[in-house]
């Protein structure tokens, strides 16, 4: 069959999504918006073959375990009615340390080079949907720009489309802080969220409304409102974490000092707006003329650990190896 | 008259208060339940004299405005039936720096001294609503140890109550963290919380119910239990701080790390609970024996900016002049 090699770039979500209603279909409890990058994606190739015994997974390389690989792969042999073992290779670029949802870009490109490797032409809905079953941000990173994820009911019903390209010229910089002493992973931190946070349907009901609202402001080109409302949703998952029981936070020391930057820059008169997901890194939303401002404030205690993006295309095929 | 001299001693919420539900007679939304403080107290003495023509109010020597001292002495003077200015000499001994609520301290004495000094002798529950028209916290730091603030429902039910004396070491250190940019009045904020934060009202139900859990677990001795509380408690008032508009946060830096300090201490088997108030500060709950294994773990990063304390006595008159 043939090798096909997909590529798709990660999002930074700017309404969040926290919890899932339905965690073996990826059914999130309130839709979010997001923006994919541009400087940050994932390379796979997916072939089919016919001699494997089994699926073979290498990210960057080396071999991995197939555990998660596999059932995804299930749905597309399912979809497609065929029955062989697939060899997939996977290339991140995303540097490990900035934290970015690497499994947004990794299940987008999964999807989209699995489903074209295994015969299928799915459009874009479809193939959100699929990449849901992988990662729910996944779910977005098939769209370039912006992207809404609608919850949906069931299935059929969850998948991201594209919002249409406002006339702003958005950039975002990521600043890489200290990581904290332990990690916890982000699926099993949202599923203690929606069982223990007091907080938790406050934020469904208030998050969903958000990302209505973001969808307006994004529509009437309004920087301050959409920068505000993607401070407040990232700052309104936070502290519905913070109120989990336990108490946790994702944040590190330096995590508040860069926010208190950017707050202190908003101060200032320059637009500039904080948003942070299940790790320590803060991202900044704000316009292209404002980055090097932006990047000369951090200077003194982020130098050389912020990087700079701007929207990033939407997933696509990019090499078809036939054997 | 006779001028008399009281202290009280300030104290620190185990369960939060944290929002007023009528802000001129200052009935809260919650219960709270707080631990009084041996080490940080404030003097005051009260005289009311005929020759004067206003109030006057020192604090530490210093001449004050009596912008909030007056409408606390018309209430005594309308109890008591005067009609005399009052002459009032403060002294803290609660360190600035240590952020903790002198207020609290502060209105208790006044409380406790204008009260006597205008012939009233009152009992502790009518001094504890006296005293809590002044500030909030105030309403329990006319007893000894444990109290709990019953919310009530109007003035008359509104008022704090002793808890029976656990059979358990309570110790409390205090670590003094950099002070964030730009201080804002916990009251300010308080009602800024209670308008736009979405999870304000599940605060209330939340915290409600801890204070009644509290109360158990200290009622069996079951230092696990409220420290436990004491955490969530704090935790749950900053994140609904946190999720308000715009979103704020009292913590710094170095509050955060104070904060993972604690948490690796539990991590190593060691009872230890941080709680924060309406500043960067944080306090840590914990019994007698722990305290040097906590001085040590701190020492590196908070070296001369620990203060430890144990359980405090309830406000009392220390000195009567008669004229």
């Amino acid at each position: 069959m043939t090798a096909i090699t997909a590529r798709a770039h990660t999002n930074i979500a700017l309404i969040k999504y926290w919890g899932k209603k339905d965690p073996k279909l990826i059914l999130p409890y309130t839709d979010s918006v997001s923006l994919t990058l541009n400087d940050f994606y994932t390379d796979t190739t997916v072939e089919f073959v016919d001699e494997l015994a089994a699926d073979q997974f290498s990210l960057d390389g080396q071999a991995q375990v197939t555990t998660k690989i596999t059932p995804f792969l299930n749905l597309v042999r399912d979809l497609a009615g065929i029955n062989l073992f697939a060899r997939v290779e996977s290339t991140n670029h995303v540097p490990t340390a900035a934290g970015l949802a690497s499994s947004a870009s990794a299940y987008a490109a999964l999807a989209l080079a699995a489903s074209r490797a295994a015969g299928l032409n799915l459009d874009q809905q479809a193939l959100s949907r699929l990449a849901r079953r992988g990662s729910g941000s996944a779910t977005r990173s098939i769209y370039g720009g912006l992207a809404i994820w609608h919850r949906g009911e069931d299935d059929a019903t969850s998948f991201a489309e594209p919002l249409p390209t406002p006339d702003l010229d958005l950039a975002m910089l990521v600043v890489l802080v200290d990581a904290g002493p332990k990690p916890i992973s982000s699926r099993n931190l949202m599923a203690n969220t929606v069982e223990t946070s007091p907080y938790y349907p406050a934020w469904v009901t208030h998050n969903q409304q958000a990302a209505q609202q973001m969808v307006t402001a994004l529509a009437q080109n309004d920087f301050a409102a959409v920068g505000h409302l993607t401070e407040q949703s990232s700052m309104q998952m936070h502290a519905t974490i913070l109120a989990s029981d336990p108490a946790f936070t994702y944040w590190t020391p330096e995590t508040l000092k860069a926010w208190a930057i950017v707050k202190q820059l908003r101060a200032d008169g320059i637009p500039a707006y904080a948003t942070m997901d299940a790790g320590p890194n803060v991202k900044i939303l704000t316009l292209g003329e404002q980055v090097p401002k932006i990047l000369n404030a951090l200077q003194a205690d982020f130098a050389g650990r912020v990087l700079t993006t701007t929207p990033g295309p939407a997933a696509k095929v990019i090499g078809a190896q036939h054997d």
